[in-house]
């Protein structure tokens, strides 16, 4: 059971970003974003107004956090040193990063951004004020493969995702209130995984999760951003389903297309074209594969039925630290690769192994929406189903008691 | 019972930023951040990799959106034309705002940012390739002073918090386990607010919510951010509860500092201490105060008491449709608003009637951590307390049964 990251990768996330500074000739890699931040040393906190800035020399981890983050990082046996401030902005966050990189003896960096983003209307000084700055963003682009680690992680918040989609599928009743449905079921989904994970489990949430499970239900599904409205089950809704744990950080997708009661025809047509054009972009997974062309497929399959006004939205994304990352299946996704205002290139549109991808394209028509969503993993020679809910008629069909 | 905002509202803010527009001599004000487009057209979406374009001219207001967004916002009567692309990055959603501005025959905008953020890894080219653009941060600035009928909201928000936090309360014993009383007190809280407000509710959260209620115990309390841990309740635990609710998008925040059995000397003199330290900061509070001098009115006091080393953070911050927003209560602020690096000048050091502020000076020791909050308005006389869980020390004791 896969609980934890284990301290070996941090290292070598850590070892790769310091081939790229000494590759980009900088003194130090320098991150702002949170994510980032927890990806490279396992330090994670919320991003708020409060600016936080790590600092990797060749020798050295350091941060700069307001004060309230000082416990919370003292511990991190990859953080060499922790420089903190008072508070936003009296604290002067930016001030309190550069002098941190003044004591490394640091004069260039190559930085994620100029200076902390804006989040809760933050506002300060751009760090190149300070150093010399060119920007990167090599994180954000070593995040798209992952380990066989983190797809452990995500293999087990699948685990407990199923676990809490059953117990939603089972409390599914005319007359039941879908809010109250959906979080009696995260909270046995929760209750359940605490219990398992015992003390190997990593706190990451504040008074909910760390399993969600939940649905929008009737005419909302015809939304693929629909609402849960304040309306009780009915025979004849359609449901689409939503899953998700968070297992050290790490998330994975997994949502259904469910019926309360027997499905017309016309939504059986609707569900079997769903599962077929799901299958058609699965089919068309796996490594070295144009990304782009997994979306063609299905619009290739929906043209086919004559179903492509149907389709709203690509068929997927990445799915790993965040719920949802790049890179996306979109038709367009190649030429963005090439497209001069991206960090990305030709070889940045292709497929590689460990990249993880939600496969959910969805049909929409005037009255309701279709959508199952797996997780799925592209390995060295093909695929590996994360999610493993079943995605057939009669599995996903309530009936009416 | 107030529960959705007055179209009225809605009006007016349009209003206001078309005076700005005028002055500002652009053609166009321009936003992409979803918190700016909800503010002026009650259109709220889920911000992703997909941008939202908001276009608003002396006699028209059009959008920019994906595909997906198309019947979320077609039904807005203030939103007199859609325009949509099918998805990112294929479908070009820079190209499809700027065909948008060239068809209102706009050639000048002042835009909350010159192109889209890069939330879930956006990349896109500037919308300065298109047409002429300054930068303003109108929005986030008017969002400051709450009207009369968003303070009704959030007061309606604090209502449900309330209960949710008696129920928090009410659930609260030895052996229990955090998380399930947390998501226990906000499925019951979001219970009695959906029956209560039927019709009138308006769909906000998908699969949760729109009542919430947690909190974090034991040794995590010394955390300001901490989690729950995977660890039932203990006779002898300090509690930092949270509670709030979303009503048409409007917070409240309320906290409280409780024990689990009868606290130790030590932990009510810390208590007593923190209960006084808010009593300073609300004294210090009203129209017209120089906002930094409420931060110094609680570090005048903790030094005092000499507990200033106890401090972490901020006394607050204020709350609206984000639950965490500017301006906040910082000894810093004053200074803040002069610097060169922000959007503000002297007169926002200062607090207007319509703010509505969290007051939540912390005190953490060692061990344990003690925080209330309230969420408190500013009005054009004094102040006005919007939440009222009771503070005292008997209230927040909650016997070992």
């Amino acid at each position: 059971m896969a609980t934890r990251l284990p301290a070996s990768e941090y290292e070598r996330r850590l070892d790769l970003v310091r081939d790229r500074i000494a590759a980009a000739d900088a003194d130090a890699g320098v991150w702002f974003g949170a994510t980032s931040i927890e990806y490279l040393t396992g330090f994670d906190h919320i991003q708020t107004e409060r600016p936080v800035c790590l600092a990797v020399t060749p020798d050295q981890n350091a941060v700069a956090v307001p004060r309230l983050e000082v416990e919370r990082v003292d511990t991190n046996p990859r953080i060499d040193a922790v420089h903190h401030y008072r508070d936003y902005p009296g604290g002067r966050p930016i001030e309190t990063a550069a002098e941190m990189l003044a004591e490394l003896d640091v004069e260039a960096v190559a930085a994620d951004a100029d200076g902390a983003p804006g989040t809760m209307g933050y506002q300060g000084p751009a760090l190149s004020e300070f150093v010399s700055v060119t920007e990167q963003s090599w994180v954000a682009r070593m995040r798209w493969e992952k380990s066989d680690a983190e797809i452990d992680l995500i293999r087990e918040s699948a685990r407990w995702a199923n676990l809490a989609h059953r117990y939603l599928a089972d409390d599914t009743e005319v007359g039941a209130h879908p809010v109250t449905v959906s979080q009696r079921a995260s909270t046995d989904g929760s209750r359940a995984m605490l219990d398992a994970l015992g003390d190997e489990y990593v706190p990451r949430t504040r008074g909910t999760g760390p399993v969600h499970a939940g649905y929008i239900t009737g005419p909302q599904t015809r939304l693929p951003h629909g609402h849960t409205a304040n309306r009780r089950l009915e025979a004849g809704d359609v449901l689409v389903t939503g899953a998700s744990a968070t297992v050290d950080g790490y998330h994975s997708e997994l949502e259904r297309t469910m019926f309360l009661g027997e499905p017309t025809d016309e939504q059986v047509h609707y569900f079997e074209l769903m599962v077929a054009a799901q299958d058609v972009a699965i089919d068309a997974l796996g490594p070295g594969v144009p990304i782009a062309d997994v979306d063609e497929a299905v619009q290739a399959y929906a043209e086919e039925q004559g179903i492509d006004d149907l389709l709203q939205h690509h068929v997927g994304h990445n799915i790993g630290l965040d719920g949802h990352e790049p890179p996306y299946i979109d038709r367009g996704w190649g030429e963005h690769c090439e497209a001069g205002y991206t960090s990305y290139d030709a070889a940045d549109a292709v497929m590689e192994p460990g990249t993880v991808w939600t496969i959910e394209p969805g049909l929409y028509t005037d009255e309701y929406g279709y959508r199952h969503s797996d997780t799925i993993a592209v390995t060295e020679d093909g695929i590996e189903w994360l999610t493993y809910f079943p995605r057939d008629l009669e599995s996903n069909t309530v009936p009416v008691r």
